[in-house]
């Protein structure tokens, strides 16, 4: 196991009807700024329950916050905390908005341009405006971490920063809030949990017993509650559990002490900022791909994953790991997330624009041991055409 | 899943080498206690690397604190830090260590008699002095929760209390520190942190698969690394898993929405106040009796247990469930605890006084369903006598 630094303060308020205690969270003086995205929220009651908790206090609003959310719009929302003087930020929604509040709430005290926060990788952040979160998609874990990931649309580029001063005080995790969800949000958000999990545990070997297990009850929870939420959307322990797992999945600890790799992640990024698919999407297509290409170096943790996740325990060691993979595919599937290029009307002539981007961002040593080099990310995109 | 409000604040700094990091957390003005206890930390010089690390600071010792940490002993701390004015406690040691430590912090800004902590179950407490923590036995989980354990010597009592205040400000926890502990010590901590997971986990079921699966991870760590703890003592890898187990044995995350046992717990307290027994003595005593006589009520986690803690997955259920507590008795004798009241020289006349405080300290409800009463108890302590 590695050595590793471990602080995550981040309060979390799980549950059915929690949304109510939010009025004891926030202080009664504070001038609350609302941060939202499409406005699904207004439609399914969300809004209103938490505008009720706020009661009392003075309240703006910034909606239409969009999807892999831009440096453009947040710039917006920017001005108005300036010009409001707001004190207190309250993302309701997912990742998105979750990750734009952030940005938000360290571009609001700095003295420069936002977008130097990603060009800089937060160097010079040095505080942020507190922040609330109402969680209704589960799936990116941004609610109890310190990272957001940001898009500038007039360049086509999207990053991520990490700063301990964006940590949630707090996170409301209500179940009953993600019934309404469309099934793609769903989906999506089953296989962004997924593939956090694998970017922290499909490493070469740690002997981090703990950490291993972990990632392997997130997963295997995945495996047995993402269908049955497609199935039974309002079944609540089928959405507690999916929710907690994907809060968990990228919390922090599962990734102490061991390699990480994150190549999947931000290949998937040059996918998304280049032509616009999911996010999960891209992990869909990139991760299974880049499992095959990297057998040799993964196999220990490969076979482990076969075994312990998939229950292949017996047979040819080369079966068991292509079978793994496979039934990771089908698993995509299933969670209605194609896993080719194909599924999303790009060809392999779409795959030298996402190396060069990567070249362009110095983004040619990726992966747990720095070998996923641009002909690594090429080969494993060639494998998903 | 039950709804629930998680909040850990301790930063955890893990691995080799991390001591000399207490001289950028300790505030460089900070008048600090040192608390230890019977002196080990001196021989193996984990005390001369404290010191190291605080060098520069007017710095405090106060050696002694016994297992089983007592109200008579840890008053004269609570004189010793209101007479010099410490403002900051650094808790170099074990469970009983850090418990003691908490009870100081909390008792000496405190404007009654200490014992009143646990006397009105800290509802008295409103604040307590900083503390940070260098860990030297896995064991309690102590260094990352809000818990203490509090022994009265002259009435023979023994009560825990929890209160957020006392969370360590941090906890460093080095896997070597741990290299030259007494295999007694070794074997009661893995026991202890082992009975700290079944407490959580070994309940009526409450469709919380994340937290299964995490306490069975923890579970099968403990099973694997325990016994080659003993074997190979200065194992890095080995040590560093128990070390991680312990901590998250207890730090609230398994035990986050769902029913909790601890039973065995109290019984155990009882046995230690009465006759001496080591805490972990205690533990494996009640434990295995107490699934035998509750196996109808646990039945369901029983299964689950025999399965994914010790694969015993076909044949009669009943079998199943023997086999599995069967196993687990046989794993608390391989670290070298017993499990029988005889195996510490006790006879079934020892049980009546057991029964006796029980009922003396209003424990007759016991369990997570408040089943486990008194004539409960006490057939839990004939099967082990």
């Amino acid at each position: 196991m590695h050595n590793f630094d471990f602080h995550n303060p981040t309060r979390i308020l799980f549950g059915d009807g929690q949304i109510e205690r939010i009025g004891k969270l926030v202080p009664s003086e504070a001038r609350v700024l609302v941060l939202y995205g499409g406005g699904s929220i207004r439609a399914n009651g969300t809004f209103d329950a938490v505008m009720a908790a706020l009661a009392g206090r003075t309240v703006f609003e910034f909606g239409g916050i969009e999807p892999n959310p831009t440096v453009e719009t947040l710039s917006e929302a920017i001005a108005l905390v300036r010009r409001e003087r707001v004190d207190f930020l309250l993302a309701v929604g997912g990742g998105s908005v979750i990750d734009g509040t952030k940005f938000v709430a360290a571009g609001a005290l700095l003295d420069a341009d936002p977008w130097t926060i990603l060009e800089q990788h937060a160097k010079n952040v040095r505080a942020a405006l507190p922040i609330g979160v109402v969680l209704t998609l589960p799936a990116t874990g941004s609610e109890m971490n310190a990272a957001a990931v940001i898009t500038r649309k007039r360049t086509q580029e999207k990053f991520a920063f990490v700063s301990r001063t964006v940590y949630p005080q707090f996170a409301v995790l209500d179940p009953t809030r993600t019934y309404t969800l469309p099934a793609r949000q769903v989906g999506n958000g089953v296989v962004d949990a997924f593939v956090h999990v694998m970017e922290q545990y499909m490493t070469v070997p740690a002997q981090a017993k703990v950490q291993d297990r972990f990632a392997e009850g997130l997963l295997l929870t995945l495996v047995e509650d993402g269908p049955r939420a497609l199935a039974a959307p309002e079944n609540y322990d089928v959405r507690a559990n999916l929710m907690w797992t994907a809060t968990l999945a990228l919390n922090g600890l599962i990734g102490t002490g061991v390699p990480q790799d994150w190549s999947t992640h931000t290949i998937g990024h040059e996918l998304t900022a280049l032509y616009g698919l999911d996010h999960a999407q891209t992990l869909a297509i990139v991760l299974p791909s880049m499992l095959r290409v990297r057998r040799a170096a993964k196999r220990e943790k490969l076979l482990q994953y076969a075994a312990r996740v998939w229950d292949l325990r017996t047979g040819d060691e080369d079966a068991r790991i292509e079978a793994a993979i496979g039934r990771t595919e089908d698993f995509f599937r299933a969670m209605g997330v194609g896993t080719k290029l194909s599924d999303y009307g790009l060809g392999r002539d779409a795959i030298p624009a996402v190396i060069a981007a990567l070249e362009a961002h110095g983004m040619t040593r990726m992966g747990e041991t720095g070998e996923v080099t641009l002909d690594v990310a090429r080969a494993a995109l060639e494998g998903a055409a």
